[in-house]
């Protein structure tokens, strides 16, 4: 096992009518005066924006509104709101929505206090020291970013993403609420537990060896998955599932399956540019990504694949062929992305394959890797993408 | 499941050489003078607290020293702890230990900011309101309490053991060195680590239905230990193992494997009263009293102790008879906490079944009940400590 830090002070408030609380909970971490920031219409149309406005008020907490983040958040709002909350004195921001917003939250709250650029973050040219604290109200359960260091943004001035990660951007509290994810049309719900799933392959596909404690829990999460989401693909009103999926994106994500070893993060960074150039769902993106990854990399520790398959899926060992159980395990789990709605293939997604050169460029891969499980260079991140498309 | 909140912002700094960041993190902490706490001579005789000393010597970090914590750590100490940061001007306490020191340390912090009797909060008399800060560099992995928010103390005025948790407890910051653990005899690893996995227990036995993740990461929890106990009584210089064990023991009491869900508790508090009489280990206490508890509830739910017995002890499934698939995991907990030295009846533990009257006694059982599973009397409660001394 690796040295590791771990810290996530995030205080999780779960369950039922939890929405409520939002207002004791800002004051509780010290907000005066608050940036309410939210996407598109369903928060407000819900009535879920006027109850947080109402728990904000009960507490007497000043609030602003900037509404409209799009998935795959873009740089131009985070400017307008590093501006707006300038402008207003704004003390605390509440991400009222799922991952996207919530990035694009975290980035106006590092962009405030900063004099400079925000995007230099992004960019890897300065470090963030000050941060206003960020909070949420989470409406999906998928990108973990509700208990998370991390935020992606996509720049707008060449449409690609760019991953940040920093102590300072870890939200004070998350309230989640199962039931408002009970309104999420089926295909988001199974990409946001794909992209759950892919948290955790993330982090389980490791050269560090003998993590066991890590290991059962990226399993137990897997597990979870596997099992509840077919269940609110059935019943959209599953209480009890939902709330399984939602306690489970957090813990895939806040680093609790990753501590002590390697991580991997090639499929992730492939993705970006798959859904910066077809706006498409991250979650989506990535059932096609990984399965092609697996099979590129399976090679590489068969052993590792092989347990994947047993323990997660199931599979029985074939103990003199263990790259077959290993192969099963990649097939179950593309058959699994399959069967709940998700597109496995670049024609699925709706990307084409003659964009490879162009999603190589945006990646910048020349004269550098991605990965750490196996490195991957320019001509092996192709070859991926190639596998993609089958 | 049911609402829940959870709050772990414990800092973990984990792996080899750890002990030497100690002063770095009392002074990101805000400590500028430390009581360091600890117990017997074995963190002297080793080094350690040189090691510690050193540290925040380093950091300009005043500190004043407070040995001679026991096993099942008492009142009295507690008591003098609070005198001496009172007079030395004390805002910081580090314990150098285990699970007795911490919660040494823990009382020590509620008492000394407080104008009554600490022994007031452990009696539920008052709420802790305000506390020093208080973080640990960890020696045994056992209690948990290095992550908790709990602490367990014997008042030395009866001699009874008594639980008390609040948020102000938790540790700011737990230093975790897998090394340091691999001088304990082999009896205090095992009473470690089954004290470990009765965290896990307690918390696994509920009647809350439908919390699958949480139960998969008991289950991964329990998983670790098996597998790893093992290796360390064979080897107790076997970093890995020890690493995964440290690591698991945290997490088996964060609570991140209670939450969302009722927990039991009936056998710990059972055990207290074992260990406060005859002062035995906590651990060996428990691996005598879950076993009867086991016995004596399974038929509350019998799927839940199938489930047990199938996910963690890998026992085949009795789809006709799934009492016996039951009885089977237990007698598979009895038979693996005999396999790691540990006792497992009263007469193994050094207790005597005529004292069974005494520990009702001191457990104050009357007029109320021990534990959620399934509720247990003085009626009940006898039936168990008698079912342990079989």
């Amino acid at each position: 096992m690796d040295n590791f830090t771990f810290y996530s002070p995030t205080y999780f408030v779960f369950g039922r009518g939890t929405e409520n609380e939002a207002g004791r909970y800002v004051k509780r971490f010290g907000g005066t005066k608050v940036l309410l920031h939210y996407g598109g219409g369903s928060v407000v149309r819900s009535g879920l924006l006027d109850r947080v406005k109402d728990s904000l008020d009960q507490e007497g907490i000043a609030h602003v509104e900037l509404g409209g983040v799009k998935p795959n958040p873009r740089s131009g709002l985070v400017y307008e709101g590093i501006e707006l909350c300038r402008k207003e004195k704004v003390d605390f921001i509440l991400a009222v929505g799922g991952g996207s917003t919530i990035d694009s939250s975290k980035a106006i709250a590092v962009g405030v206090p900063y004099e400079g650029d925000f995007w230099d973050f992004f960019a890897g040219k300065a470090e963030v020291e000050e941060a206003l604290p960020v909070a949420s109200v989470l409406t999906i359960a998928a990108a973990g970013s509700e208990g998370s260091w991390g935020a992606v943004i996509t720049n707008e001035d060449g449409m690609y993403k760019r991953p940040y990660n920093c102590e300072k951007m870890r939200p004070v509290f998350a309230i989640m609420n199962p039931e408002l994810t009970m309104t999420l049309p089926p295909y988001q719900t199974a990409s946001g537990c794909t992209d759950i799933m892919a948290h955790v392959f993330e982090r389980y596909f490791t050269n560090t060896k003998d993590v066991e404690i890590t290991d059962r829990l990226c399993e137990g999460i897997l597990k979870t998955i596997i099992k509840e989401l077919p269940k609110v693909l059935e019943d959209p009103n599953d209480y009890e599932a939902r709330a399984n999926i939602m306690w489970a994106g957090t813990l895939a994500h806040n680093d609790i399956c990753g501590v002590g070893r390697e991580q991997d993060w090639a499929s992730h960074n492939l993705e970006h540019e798959l859904s910066a150039l077809y706006d498409c769902a991250h979650g989506a993106g990535l059932a096609v990504m990984f399965p092609a990854w697996m099979t590129y990399v399976m090679h590489h520790d068969i052993p590792r694949f092989a347990q994947f398959a047993v323990r997660v899926w199931g599979c029985e060992m074939d103990y003199d062929h263990p790259e077959e159980t290993a192969r099963e395990g990649i097939a179950r789990t593309k058959a699994f992305f399959h069967s709940v709605g998700m597109p496995t293939s670049f024609a699925e997604l709706g990307a084409r394959e003659e964009d490879i050169p162009k999603l190589l460029e945006t990646l910048q891969i020349e004269g550098r890797t991605e990965g750490f499980f196996m490195k991957l260079g320019p001509k092996e991140c192709e070859e991926v993408y190639r596998l993609a498309c089958r």
